[in-house]
């Protein structure tokens, strides 16, 4: 059985080569992967910034920073997975719902292969898409959403499809399980005093920045972990859950935010969740001149496949 | 009788107030006005970088360094026009189709109240639903088409609608008399060697890049103005039309273009000429570090008023 | 009565249309307004960075990312406040002297109106005229500042005015009451163990980030709200309070320096204080190539028009 | 037999998948290809800037704006040609000799299956392990370098190996034909009056940009077809021929240069010439904000790809 | 007697050190140098963008790139010249009249010594200070200006000096010979059809770019010869003068410019005019984001240079 | 006997002068000195990103923001030390063995002289000619090492010399105490997971920054205050010890780090140990767009000054 796993970055310098995730093989060979990392370079949903569409350029180029050992997690990610850059499921620029038609279909093989995708966005309207497929295939899955906004708005410009409403769209198709899902770090100003009520009316467990702050985070972990407890579990990690110190491009920052170290404390708080999808989205690369933001975004990919390992691991 | 110009820069400097183009009342006073200066921050049609929809805002901070008189046209534009800042149509980012019904119906009123517009893009999808409105008040137009691409291309992915084909649906619905048309500039690799022919054979005279150099910017003016004549045209100047040193901040750029002094040229060779309507597109802030793409897309608008204002003088 | 409010984000994208603050009516209707946000966009005080002149431009623009309702204070703005933009006030690039008048003029009746200026800065030398126009309504006023720098210095280069005197030249004047008024987070070198205890001498409270960080923000707010009691205050906000790493473009930054999270629980404890006039100065967007710095100085604007709010809805 | 070609952008748009040269396969499979474009990420011979490691990241990003076929040339490339991305060479970074040997090992196998080599760079220094490598295959060959600096220095710091000195080297070890050879475009400030009359004494007939001025393109690429005759040759194009407004991410800009127009007319006036290797190097993605660099150097590799296909077009 | 020379880039790389033009010692000995490279880090008369201070330290920084020959020249600069970075002279930052006086008195001991002074500005309105030092020396000396406005206005929001001003207050203050001096390079929009006669009516020749355009450089170059005879001459570059592709950092740019070879083209026509002062301004660090306007700004001044030595040559 | 201090800012702009370190005399007069700022910029040792030889450019530019007064060590620099702007010692690019003479060459005249260098990076490779040079003076060392990488591997591509690997070096060649030494705040993923027990087998006490977490930043400093003790000590602040936030333009960013304001109380506590030298490396200004990574490199050395001056003060 072939197993994939990065070039050695004591034989060629990291930064050379094609730009895949981690400088992972960029192959479609499902059968002999665990998990695969997938661009989804869509940004049609987007109603401020644009430009997420390099997102999964700019996060392939600063992966390459990443190395095979997480040391937090006590976890070499690939002594016990196999990991491909699948490449990126097509889309069409300019149209929402032929996107997310082809964005569903990339994915579906995926999850039915029984591997693991660690979806690259992309604008976070994708998440429709991606739990689509993966509903398709699990069924009705709990969701843990890091967020600065809820994304759980009717509709834009009289429009169902945005980046600012997914989960709503979700909800309503069946294909989360809110009473297992929780949305955490709500922050900044709102249209409306009921915006978030509106998300608990779904019957998420909505938690906002301040909360987090006044509860702390590890007690958030824990109520993460048993909200979720041993459903199937999608994971959504949106950048601007962070600050823009940490995460300047972004779609649509808002200030007050986590630290990076704060979002990896989340992240790893994870561990032995049931995880069959997870994403990590709203990157911007031309508004991160410094590429902090891609760099965030990778490491947080490495955290999603530091996880999955670790499930994989004690299975 | 109300005639609007810009706020006197003797008196308060350039870099101050509201940004509207050139420091010129925002208003949507139709009645007093000559010309008005419109924005369509669209950008959904975009096939490559993302982010015209901050165009309007890039070239309105880079107009406040216009000042009223056009020496190269020997002409006081405010001495002859009443000019607004009319704002942005309205769009609906992510759907092009609604913007397309959005942009059109923002525009419409303008030409009725025999106003001409200067529309500032937006990606080059726009010009559809300008001319729809162009064409809805003053019947079939000729097309002055500055630009490295035709924009005639069939559909992308399967969609009939990007910032690769509004000319060729334009054709298909009746709103150019290609006979009268024109288009300028075309360089850099294309799909297929029928690209350029394909508009062609819709009967626009297409003149490559190439053919500029080979028989000179004079004699392609003449070129211009004669198969124009006195007909209705609207004039469309994608940014991508000079070098990427002079507009790196757009979105599909082509190298071997002409200079920003060759543009003003073209520009200034269509005095007289009977314009109802024009537009100046494909302008990326994210990517105009410099803001040099700003400043040039400015400037043409701003030839784009010397060439109405010597139409009002000699009219 | 006419109410002024911003655009809605639902009918129109929150990137469309002229850049005013917060998509608000630019208008000088102070007859209907309860508070307007006013740029005074002058920079010939700085001492090192220069390009403080366009930071109203800068704040507005990013100012579209903000929406009507504060969660944090659970308050909907304009549900309790009209609220305009009122432009620039008029300035004279390189002479401080008849800026400082002119910008005195433009503010003064703003003040004879009842309405809450939050000026939007330009280097923190305009705090001098702000303070004259305040306190010619007003009478002397409390002060409570947010800064890394007192700027109570008594001269540069043997010249009484700059962004490092303001404040030093406003107790002379009698504009301030010092013994109800604080100056919260200086830190970073100084030119003279003397510095921070000159502004004590004068009467201030000055409290450095070390002290800050020993007492504890919650003491700190108290100690504030304390020290101006029901006097009439005036707020200033410099952004190089908060650490370079959240507010890199700004003329002085200082390291060592507080979160967006925390500047922001600063500003939220000054609720229900007798509010009449703020600013949030030092933005400079040549250095602020990712808006995040315009970002936070739009977020402190909003925090203001919140406590505003307040204000009048507890009135 | 396989045949390789670019991803279709019709199907998928150009800013999606892996970053590969215009979206070719990534593959070594040299039995099927007639051109493999190559990454050297070499930049240890810098002497000003450094950073061209990441030239061919940035090369392959910007190439995704190419297609298919040449109008200038009316050449369709892949209807003569199957052409891979090879990938990039090992490189050892900091280690010019173990570099100059591992580049060297990377490309002979190119050479030796007939395919043509088109190498990204990297700083100049890779000139001379290119030459090596195409030389123990080709024997000595003619040189056309398009260049602001002939690099046939004799040392730097008392170091043989810079990017200033790989053309002395490959003169001293045998692997040019400097009679056969020709060097255009030198300007700028210079060490010594003597610097290019050195290579001059080589044998090389070097061409400065004063000379190109008086005399004229047209002559000169006569001068260039002349030189060479049926030789085999080596193009090397170092992107600081063209004028910093064209190409301002390189190591060693010099003002006064050539248009990216210009520079496509020289290169497209190479056709018929026996190519049997070409380079475009110089690019530092760190100093190419617009990315019009990386834009012009793609360029310049479809240019190259334009020729080989005429060659075997023509073959 | 010591002769000051750059350090030797054989010896130790271009970019080490600390940063002085061309890496010349940092001295004031006047006696032993023949030029002196003076910086004016003064902006407070910019009316548009801001940060002409930090042009001096961006123009230092590129000139680690220049070389000792000028081949365009056929000159060996320190052959025939001792030239010295003289530092900068003080300024008042925000205080036009005590800068003016401060500059002023840093530069006459430099024409007193009989050293010719390259000045680094800094906005253009330090030609005023400038030329007061020179004539003070001199007597009434013939300008040669490059910039694409005459900058001869009358005032700016009721002052006298802004970078927009300062030769019509020669002109007045009798510093100049207006019969002997030629403002090259006018271009852009202007306030009003009279702004160019003004200058003229002052005795200037003015040639706007349509005129060089329409007439020649060579003939431009001969008629700024012919109008300079033997006068004393002094040499104005303002960076605007050519276009904004080549030269983006600058406060107020102009379409339509020239390039940086017929920049140089223009300077090296200056060979054996009596030069006794010469500038380049207006170079603003902050929007130079690849640093290309410094480095011409920098080529310029080793033009200034060359022509120097070329006088003292010839001498 | 002469003392060296800065140059007074209220008498001249901190923005004016040629860039020393905080406005020092640039003078290699040791005989005068207790301490000297030293550039190395070399960076062929780096393995990721490139460009670190401009780090002491950067860092001097911005240290013209520095006073002379440090408020949180309650110290006046300058009244106990007269420091010097040594420049940079040579280093020979592309060659790191040469370089390594050269930079210990240029640095131990200076520990000879008993003056203490605070040595501006350059990448982290520079600290083994650092630690030779004082070694040969004062015996073997103690480290206290800031850092998220210990930079103890043993080899790349079969090199023994990067910036990966200097203090394996170190050791092997005797040059530190590694009982007295100490490594702080490693994390972020890592090649194996013996990587850090290689470390702590050499004999380091490594502390990873979850522990810092876990046990506070307070107890670290006691235990690195106890580990060093007495010995004579270097410390060694590589910026990619902060969070990229705080710090982005560096070669190997790691998320998770720590604020500039903890990095500064890191180093606070260091007062009154035997510091003999140190340095602040790995600065990158090409990917430091708001020059914050510059400004805290900057003020960690004023920091070292500020611990040497309260050894001095208390000796």
């Amino acid at each position: 059985m072939t197993r994939y796993e990065p070039a050695d970055s004591f034989e060629t310098p990291r930064f050379s080569g094609v730009r895949t995730f981690m400088r992972l093989p960029n192959t479609q060979d499902l059968e002999n992967a665990d998990a695969a990392v997938v661009g989804a370079p869509f940004d049609t949903g987007a109603t401020f910034r644009a430009g997420a569409r390099f997102g999964p350029e700019g996060i392939r180029s600063m992966s390459h920073l990443l190395r095979r050992y997480n040391p937090s997690q006590e976890i070499g990610i690939f002594d016990h997975l196999s990991v491909i850059d699948y490449g990126d499921v097509p889309v069409v620029p300019g149209y929402i719902e032929a996107s997310y038609e082809s964005i569903q279909k990339g994915l579906e093989p995926i999850h039915r292969a029984g591997v693991v995708p660690i979806v690259l966005g992309g604008d976070h309207s994708i998440a429709l898409p991606e739990l689509r497929a993966a509903a398709a295939v699990h069924g009705p899955l709990a969701l843990v959403q890091f967020d600065s906004h809820p994304d759980t708005w009717d509709a834009y410009f009289g429009q169902k499809h945005t980046h600012g409403t997914p989960f709503r769209r979700a909800v309503e198709e069946g294909l989360l399980r809110p009473e297992r899902s929780i949305q955490v770090g709500m922050r900044g100003s709102i249209y409306d005093e009921r915006d978030w009520d509106d998300a608990r009316a779904m019957g998420f467990d909505l938690v906002p920045t301040d909360a987090v702050r006044k509860i702390g985070i590890e007690e958030i972990i824990s109520r993460i972990r048993e909200r979720v407890d041993d459903a199937k579990v999608y994971v959504s990690f949106d950048v601007d859950f962070v600050d823009p110190a940490f995460a300047p491009g972004t779609g649509t920052p808002e200030i007050g935010g986590f630290t990076s170290r704060e979002a990896q404390e989340f992240v790893r708080g994870l561990a032995e969740l049931n995880i069959v999808g997870c994403d990590v989205v709203e990157v911007y690369p031309a508004y991160d001149p410094a590429q902090v933001t891609a760099l965030l975004a990778a490491n947080i990919a490495h955290e999603f496949l530091s996880l999955i390992a670790i499930q994989k691991a004690g299975g």
